[in-house]
């Protein structure tokens, strides 16, 4: 009997790699963070890589080539703010067919621009080859303050309050609209659709974090749930959160109904920031981003004993939440548990 | 009328796209060297970007798992040999069916291990994504000791000599065997066929070449030829070379027959290094290679005033050699000219 990629499925067949593959000592975070993270000369670098492929990650007939070169900077960046790091340069490599004209390759570099100018991030370097489809991969170096000063995934603790930045499942909003043809000239299909196609890292957000002290952090690129439960493995812990907490954008039940909220967890590719500190630090925070207008900070939720990983939703009135949606995973393995109770 | 990228081909759609991309200060070589170069700290960092596309540059026939990880690695690490760097950590993004078998991306983990761990550059880091073609992506970072002492492509002026690493075409000899289902089972064979699949970056002929003196240089990844041009180009120079000189393997006439330095002028991926320098500098770097048993260095022509970029072949009598062959550009554009006399 063979096992494919498939059955293993993205995230368990990382864990695998770590093991065959010649790795570094433990300081590199790569294979489990957002971003990899180690001593160079007087300072510490991380770094970060993340691929697009068209037709699973975007399609040519609902996504310009401006929108493919922002969203796929913007993903690696994203990487960036999960760790808490100033980026300071991209890499970008580009496989495509022979016959796509040379003034979609340029749009596809000049969609990056005003996001690499914004975050400071000039493309170094690159590479460019030849594929029958489209494969965008691109790695973004940063700079970190120190191994200490970061946000990782493994440093929650039981008592600790769970947070994102802004609002969830507008991303995933701007996904069904566009694949489902939905009310495109709706105000809000703009607002949905913009979040799909040119998503913003909350790099200030990730910055002013740490300043407030928090040390627990990634960015939410898979769906809340999925990457909440990869962050509560790697710290070893259970995560309760509810339901009705989950900032949202007024207009959401327009496109999902009743259970915009669901969608809003499940939903991917948000880029907004999920944290955890204790309460504290977590009440700095919020405080902190409010002073710098930053996005704000919703409170979900809290960090509880219990099954590794396991991620419970709760609705108000303390009722477990039955989930069915499941987070993204590139090989569609179903590997990610949403506990009950 | 519209403008493919076929039409203008990899390396006129690379000078269009550093004016177009939001790029950093000169310091950046990205564009123009084999890696990019910046201070970061105290110190000098370089790193550099190669992707391998299934049946571009790999068949899943001729090429096991593991040659397709050390191959794809060696790529990457040859760029950092090019600029006479350490190279520190590598980044793989790897791009598959989800029918692959799970054991087939471990191989290809650990084709690359001993090749890591041999040139002391640890995964940091990596991704993996879901696509219909096999594309592998790898960023490679390494140190330098300082913006001026390093390998480029600008700094050949005329009458200095012109040299490379090793021998030239096994490479090649080892795809047509490949290709073309040659005598498989002959001793050359397998040395060719390896050469092709288990490229050896010249790393520490790099760093000895920077050791001597030598400041001109990059690796031959697209063919002896085409990057000699490249060079030339980017110096704003002519090279005059002798064909009898290009070093090959004694056995190379017995895949190519007569026109075998032909071949090992036009073949790609030997990974050997290409370098040129004054005549006292060339002579310290033959003996400073010999005396550290690295590969040997042939000199093979001169830099010359006159049409920039444009690369003359000469036989031993002073005839110039026609040429048809073309190095190797991703989109099959003709862009690389070889000048007559």
């Amino acid at each position: 009997m063979t096992v494919t990629v498939g059955d293993i499925g993205e995230f368990g067949l990382i864990g695998r790699i770590a093991q065959e593959a010649f790795t570094a000592p433990d300081e590199a975070l790569g294979f489990q963070d957002d971003a990899a993270l180690w001593r160079q000369g007087d300072g510490w670098l991380i770094a970060t890589t993340d691929a697009l492929v068209e037709d699973v990650d975007f399609r040519l007939n609902t996504f310009s080539w401006e929108d493919i070169g922002w969203k796929a900077l913007a993903a690696n960046l994203s990487d960036i703010a999960a760790m808490g790091g100033v980026p300071r340069g991209a890499f970008v490599t580009l496989c495509l067919p022979a016959g796509i004209e040379a003034a979609d390759v340029l749009a596809f570099y000049k969609g990056m621009a005003p996001l690499a100018q914004e975050a400071q991030t000039p493309i170094l370097g690159g590479d460019l080859s030849s594929s029958e489809q489209i494969v965008v991969s691109i790695t973004v170096l940063g700079e970190v303050e120190s191994r200490e000063r970061v946000l990782r995934r493994a440093t929650a603790r039981v008592g600790d309050q769970i947070a994102v930045t802004g609002v969830l499942g507008n991303a995933a909003a701007g996904l069904a609209l566009l694949e489902g043809g939905g009310n495109e000239n709706q105000d809000y299909a703009a607002r949905y659709i913009a979040a799909q196609r040119r998503p913003i890292p909350r790099l200030r957000e990730g910055q002013a974090l740490l300043e407030a002290g928090v040390r627990c952090g990634m960015d939410i690129s898979d769906g809340l749930a999925a990457d909440l439960q990869k962050l509560c493995t790697a710290s070893g812990v259970r995560a309760e959160i509810i339901l009705e907490r989950i900032p949202t954008d007024p207009d959401l039940p327009l496109v999902f109904g009743d259970s915009h909220r669901l969608h809003a967890m499940s939903g991917g590719e948000d880029f907004e920031l999920l944290f955890v500190a204790p309460p504290d630090t977590m009440q700095r925070a919020q405080d902190h981003l409010r002073e710098k207008a930053l996005e704000q900070v919703t409170v979900i939720g809290t960090i509880v004993a219990g099954q590794r990983g396991a991620v419970t939703v709760r609705d108000e009135r303390g009722n477990v939440v039955p989930l069915s949606h499941e987070g993204f995973d590139h090989f569609g393995a179903a590997g990610i548990p949403l506990a009950g109770a």
